[in-house]
């Protein structure tokens, strides 16, 4: 195994990558599966079983990944050790249980997931994780929280508790805004929305006056840099705090690595939670368009949920400053991204 | 409330904490459970409750902390949204179950604690929770792991899995390593052990040729710099990861900023988890002669766990590098400190 592995790395591959590739490889041969159990970039993952390939070491045979020379026999395979009431998140909306029907009745009159938004939705369990998780650290009650790209309505979710004092929801397509807002209406939530372009500043009125923000944002550097740093001017400064999803589906370990520097050092917030695969997403409409799908060694499309993301929660400090200048680049897309 | 926490400000207190606090003081008055649910250091408690009570809106009666005026109503209390299955950690060592009896009829026989060192075990529970997360990450089969500080016994548990290739344990404490010597002994177990004071260089032959190192340091940044430096000096490269426990209630979240950024920049390592109160201690001999002990306004001991650390794991990249100067200062106290 380790030549394979010293020549991967002389490709200019990452050994940690490889090693849980093959890790994965003990367990399934379903592309989607490597990928979610590996947690490496799906063109990582791609260009991996490619490289595997043309050392002989598997192939694709009807859309399934095989094993010509198993070398993974020194590693063990990734065990599901998970705990199967939480899901692994660790938290559970217990307050809210009769809720969390009334919000999936009311999701499902959401306007369609748009490619050119870079949208796509997590499930109802992962937007009540995320309730329950926000509030064991952030008071709900009185706050003020502002959403970020809301296609996963998050703000009527809050808005249910009937604890927080006013929500904002930033977001670019107006027709999902114009859903919340008719939401909002029929259901008497506190929350309101402004149809907005991120890569614009905040209005005024919306800079330093939230106790919490929550986004899942593009994963290009420019784009966190963009909508966290936004939300951190949003914010009222120390002791307030924001909730990213990020993934390992679209941003590599040095991509992390970047992106916790931009956190610490130019933001100088402090990382206080990083939880694996707290996200779960539903499949989205345009998949078949998207350049994961292009990327694939096999034709399949994926069978279970296989697009996570961790939740990464920061704390501002004294020193905490964010993002307010104008971006006028595209940032939906780089090397790593495959599902816009 | 809002001028209660100005004046606090003023004095040099973060908004944050004192939140947490107040949020805290609504569910109980135990001293102890409000450091455990606040998440504050002790000494940082103990001078707000002083102030709080300075403001005259509480006050100590019969060693519980009560509300004379209480400002706490803009809050909403802690609410418990932990995961009983799991207590939130996300993880079950499913397929050790019959291990652990095993583990604690072993570990029943270990020297006790030792303030000397600043030594507390965490549980067993938290032990093989710990497995269980570090399994799902890093192959346990044919991997060289090595543990810095074994109060915790984690090199048995390890070793009981029968999957490592060998464990080391760097262990400053003679009769400590000399109980894990005669375990692995008896039990067959692969651990070696070293006795060494870790503010001396690792050997040579330690260097450099690990997969996995986990550690749960004495919490001043010296010590933090010191036991985790090590420990990447130790690892094999990119890849290869670390595991450390870190407390909120002897490190604050400027610490823990300063931490951060100790493993970004001067380490260069990446972030991959960080999960809240992923271990618990059991209480410790030496408590009654704890600075926390003498901070606290009340004089009972605590009725419940109430000491936790995350787990933190992080991952080296190409560029990551280790700390391997000698180092001669004391580090086991600060001003945050208490429990050493």
């Amino acid at each position: 195994m380790n030549d394979v592995l010293d020549r991967w790395a002389e490709e200019g591959g990452r050994r940690g990558a490889m090693r849980r590739i093959l890790r994965a490889l003990k367990s399934t041969g379903d592309f989607w599966e490597v990928v979610a159990l590996s947690e490496e970039t799906v063109p990582e993952v791609a260009r991996a079983i490619d490289f595997l390939g043309s050392e002989g070491l598997v192939a694709v045979e009807d859309d399934v990944i095989k094993w010509k020379v198993d070398i993974s026999g020194e590693l063990d395979a990734i065990p599901d050790n998970l705990c199967p009431r939480c899901g692994g998140r660790g938290v559970l909306p217990r307050a809210y249980v009769g809720l969390v029907d009334r919000f999936v009745k009311i999701a499902r009159g959401r306007p369609g997931v748009k490619r050119d938004y870079d949208q796509a939705s997590m499930n109802a369990e992962s937007v009540w994780a995320r309730v329950a998780f926000i509030e064991m650290r952030d008071s709900l009650k009185g706050s003020r929280i502002l959403i970020i790209g809301d296609d996963d309505l998050t703000s009527i979710a809050l808005g249910l508790t009937g604890k927080p004092e006013r929500i904002t929801v930033v977001e670019i397509d107006p027709e999902l805004t114009a859903f919340i807002e008719g939401v909002a209406e029929r259901e008497s939530l506190p929350i309101e929305t402004v149809t907005l372009d991120i890569r614009e500043p905040l209005p005024e009125d919306l800079k330093r006056s939230f106790d919490v923000f929550s986004t899942e944002p593009s994963e290009t550097l420019d784009a966190l840099k963009v909508f966290v740093g936004r939300g951190i001017s949003a914010l009222k400064g120390e002791g307030a705090s924001g909730y990213v999803g990020l993934t390992r589906r679209e941003a590599s370990l040095p991509k992390w690595q970047a992106f916790e520097r931009m956190l610490l050092d130019d933001f100088s917030v402090v990382i206080t939670d990083v939880v694996r695969n707290f996200t779960e997403y539903t499949h989205w409409g345009y998949f078949e368009e998207t350049r994961a799908f292009s990327l694939t060694p096999v034709r399949t499309l994926p069978k279970r949920p296989w697009y996570h993301s961790y939740l990464i929660r920061f704390e501002l400090l004294d020193t905490s400053r964010g993002f307010e200048e104008v971006y006028t680049e595209d940032f939906y897309s780089d090397e790593e991204s495959s599902t816009t």
